[in-house]
């Protein structure tokens, strides 16, 4: 069947169209990965359970419902309680859709399941049964073979797949201008994280985002990851201020995951950018050395290696950046991994096969992905600089680590909070795609800061 | 202790400053009714669990936490995992706060529970242990006396806590205002839901929605509970669509809900003002009736009653309302109740306490409350008219209801949507408060539309 012909999800206006041909295109894969198996029995099916629509604790106030990852790479239905069945041999679906009852219609509407129904084309559709399933069922829950393939395909985009994940980018980035663009001190930080929810929302049909936005000014930036209920981005946002916001705007259950620093007032101090380009440095040698076959896990002590020089020539350290790597003081700065698998989840599945282990090192035990790095994986590079004080204090009383340490330099850099630089990017056959659009170096910033005109209002 | 000494909880720039002494009065309340009640042993002990970090399936990411509401109304507590004991015979309180390794520092922030450790002036506050209770313990699950006292205790409003809610009516009600000046045909319905929520969070510190964001447009406003995933406000406003727009902000856990209907272009036509006007005379009856002592039912039944008059009017229904009122025709045209309670949760807890049946009539079944009008009681009252096709024609094909309807006049009507006019009020001893603040008349929202000053731009 021609893509053509194949249903679009679509929001209308300068929304992505999204041809129900990218699910179709996975679940082939799926099953090409399960016949070249051993050991798959003949007539297999595998059977996916879609995410369910649930309430707040003991209430009927429904959660806003997001689709369950893996169903979504499969299926790509948008509503909930479904279930769906993929006949290995010949590749053929099944949709099971709840029954509902004729009253249905006048609380949720006739045109509940709208997008399943028009799948019609693809799929048999059946309703409100789990039961015809007659042959050998996969159910893809860990530790089987569907499992295990759906998460190998899950590290690979496909073209389509990539095309969804430029869009979220895109939108995402200029969600993050939007931001920088209203920032100011006096502000409180959760006015910036409702600004690129409104941005994301309203211009690009973004109903969730990928996570939880973290907007971090002043010390809050060195918080990896401020925002949640316990630290709701309630600060009010002051002059001389670094701002640390990752956030990512997510369309049809595809993430995007982006972090810009900056300072509130658009002007760096001489410290602000010396911390700023260390990290930017860093962002752009592992950039420049990401291809396919290299190791994410030296990618990570690459970005390690540029910080440690640049503090070097900040003065916050001294000595042989040799010596500290053997210490591992780079994980002091830097204590997350260097970043992670994107795709449906925002911390994509496959980061560790069956046989790739964690490094057990500071820093790099952190690390979401230890794999060789392959053409068409997305990550994050998201190298960052963090001065936290529990960290700090921990490796001033730590001898071996101490002895590179100016404690009268650093001790100006306590509470400057930290910088994080996060691009999403494209695994090409000879290099990178980037994929985010971002003011990125200090010039950039600054300029585009300082620039008043506001090109986007999100009321009209 | 003075309430001027506890603890503030307050979000900064025109946010509410909601005081500790209002879960402090709460659980006062709570004891006070089960030292009140024969069988509650001495020394027993009241626990509540709060509400848990929860993920999205088998992901580590972080659905937006949000407290559960037993918890949060005898706690005020922000933060995720907790527990929390009340001794009845003293009322003095523990609060069980997770133990959490040094780490989290690094990836949480140390001022994770500060509104906990802030609460140490009127709590013990406990890190990491559930084992220190020793006494007689009340779980606060259903069928408990400390449920039931707290439903109870819950249905009544304090002073502080109508306070709050009139806070969260007054942005909603803005909110709603903001989106009547920006709406207009050709934007999608999500842009008008994206920009209520930025205006309740930007402006009035509001996270998280009461419920699920309705709007709908053109047939779609029939459509009782739209907007949810599997009709997610995704139509294009047109012009000569009704709008009916249900939404309602939440602040520090406290709801409002609030409909408005409108034309998409600002301008109802005879056959719109004369539905639209019709619901609001069923609107301002119930309220002229409404104060301590009534029954809830009856004010439903007014409302129907005033609806099958207007009708009539409109020539869409000919013959005796009283013999209308015996076959229930009224619940083809408002299938849902009059409207529930309002508190913590949207739907507020102890619409049916024990010994009170639902009453098992089209339209009354659905009503969610069935006690007497009791003072301090917050409700909603939101009479509506909708055409929904499935509910018509079952109207036409029965003999004792399609003898009242005038089939040619109704087709005009077919695809019309619906109009429902939502408010939330506070019974007071003689009467009502009307807390929603909107334009409500066909004159007052013409005007309003009509008028091109936009005070507000979410941006600045
Ligand atoms: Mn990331
Ligand atoms: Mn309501």
């Amino acid at each position: 069947m021609a893509a053509a012909a194949q249903p679009v999800y679509w929001l209308g206006n300068d929304t992505l169209r999204v041809s129900a041909a990218l699910f179709a295109e996975n679940r082939r894969r799926l099953c090409q990965g399960l016949k070249a198996k051993d050991g798959v029995v003949p007539k297999s099916v595998v059977v996916l359970q879609g995410g369910e629509q649930t309430q707040r604790y003991c209430t009927d106030t429904d959660v806003l419902f997001r689709q369950e990852s893996f169903f979504h790479w499969a299926f790509g239905v948008t509503e909930a309680d479904c279930y769906g069945a993929i006949d290995v041999d010949s590749g053929k679906s099944i949709l099971f859709v709840p029954k509902l009852p004729e009253s249905y219609a006048t609380w949720m509407g006739e045109k509940i399941h709208q997008f399943s129904f028009s799948l019609r084309s693809i799929f048999c559709v059946l309703y409100g049964c789990r039961s015809t399933v007659i042959c050998n069922v996969i159910f893809l829950v860990r530790e089987t073979a569907g499992y295990s393939f759906s998460v190998c395909s899950r590290v690979v985009k496909t073209d389509m797949e990539l095309e969804v994940l430029r869009y979220t980018n895109r939108v995402s980035s200029e969600a993050h201008k939007m931001v920088m663009k209203h920032v100011k001190p006096g502000k409180k930080e959760y006015e910036m994280e409702s600004l690129f929810q409104h941005y994301c929302y309203t211009k690009g049909g973004m109903r969730h985002t990928s996570y939880t936005c973290i907007c971090g000014t002043g010390n809050n930036s060195s918080v990896l990851h401020y925002g949640h209920a316990g630290a709701p981005n309630d600060k009010t946002i002051t002059d001389g201020d670094m701002c640390l916001f990752d956030m990512g705007g997510e369309y049809y259950c595809y993430s995007s995951d982006i972090t810009c620093s900056f300072p509130a007032n658009g002007k760096f101090t001489p410290d602000q950018r010396a911390i700023y380009e260390a990290v930017l440095k860093a962002s752009r040698a592992v950039m420049a050395a990401l291809r396919p076959g290299v190791k994410w896990t030296d990618m990570h002590r690459v970005a390690d290696r540029v910080h440690l020089e640049e503090l070097v020539k900040i003065g916050i350290l001294h000595g042989s950046v040799e010596d500290m790597m053997k210490v591992h003081l780079g994980s002091v700065f830097m204590p997350h991994g260097l970043g992670h698998l994107l795709g449906i989840d925002v911390h994509d599945v496959g980061g560790y096969p069956e046989g790739i282990e964690r490094i057990d090192e500071p820093g790099l035990k952190s690390l979401r992905m230890g794999r060789l790095v392959q053409e068409r994986m997305v990550l994050t590079v998201e190298p960052g600089i963090y001065f936290i004080n529990h960290l700090l204090n921990q490796a001033l009383a730590n001898p071996a680590q101490s002895c590179f340490i100016d404690n009268q330099v650093l001790a100006r850099f306590r509470g400057f909070g930290g910088v994080r630089i996060e691009d999403d990017i494209a695994v090409t056959a000879d290099g990178i795609e980037l994929m985010t659009c971002v003011p990125r170096t200090v010039e950039e910033i600054e300029a585009f800061m300082a620039d008043s005109t506001k090109p986007f209002s999100p009321v009209v």
